[in-house]
């Protein structure tokens, strides 16, 4: 089987206002997208950065359930983050909080859809809104978008295991 | 006992951002205002429009905390609303989403912060952030600074008379 070459994250972060979008290809269709964003045991191997270990400490995925995972540095170094489910979660639509356990009270409200490209492949589109444009900036700022598409390769990987196993 | 005139409620929106601030101040010291928003058997006496009641079904006001209330019609016809709370809630930051159960996964991002004026008085300042600028429009185009102001003067008696048992 081949993988199509994936095109790197686009990051969409107009001056002035405090929203970030992400867009990403993937060659995988939506329904096998979807489970990797569905369920925890498939989350795991691909979600953050390359060296990150992740573990996943609750994870209920419906409307006002909540999750909580941790990434892991080489050295055991912890980073928490928790929130939850807003809405009913579909391909369509996956809303939630996002916040670091080492700043509570400071939240963005994170939108994903999973579009069907139709040719087996989907784009994954993704809406952050943060409490203001500064929050906004940092999150930007601090390599987001390097830590997605690290993350994101892993995903084209575990994407196409699933594929060869359909 | 007096109570100084209020001014009514600012509303702050501007053009082309999903952000809406409220400013309102109040004739009381800061820790009785805070507990007209801590306390439940208090907030339903005066949050929302002077047509509705009110009703908590769920106010567990700490970090990760659920809230659920209802206002009520003069015919019964009920609205529903709930959120969770995130980080500490104190006076300085009081930070919850908030979402009608009648359009569930959208949500607004609301942090409420008490100023002590100094004379006795505080100032109310609302922040609130929406997924989208047309989400923010339609929020504030729905009468929602009339509504606020309702339950501000409602606020203003109930304070009075905290004040005055003191």
């Amino acid at each position: 089987m081949t993988t199509r070459t994936a095109t790197p994250i686009k990051v969409i972060a107009e001056p002035g206002l405090p929203f970030v979008g992400t867009e990403r290809e993937v060659d995988a269709p939506r329904d096998l997208v979807f489970r990797c964003f569905a369920e925890p045991e498939l989350l795991r191997q691909w979600l953050g950065p390359k060296r990150l270990e992740m573990r996943i400490d609750e994870f209920e995925l419906r409307d006002g359930g909540r999750y909580r995972y941790v990434h892991i540095e080489p050295d055991g170094t912890e980073y928490g983050f928790h929130g939850v489910f807003h809405g009913a979660q579909t391909p369509d639509s996956m809303t939630q909080t996002f916040e670091f356990d080492g700043a509570p009270g400071h939240v963005s409200l994170d939108r994903i859809e999973l579009v069907d490209l139709a040719d087996g492949r989907t784009l994954v589109r993704s809406h952050s809104v943060h409490q203001s444009v500064e929050a906004r900036d940092a999150m930007v700022t601090h390599g987001m978008a390097d830590g997605m598409e690290q993350g994101y390769q892993k995903l084209d990987t575990l994407l196409a295991g699933l594929r060869a196993a359909r």
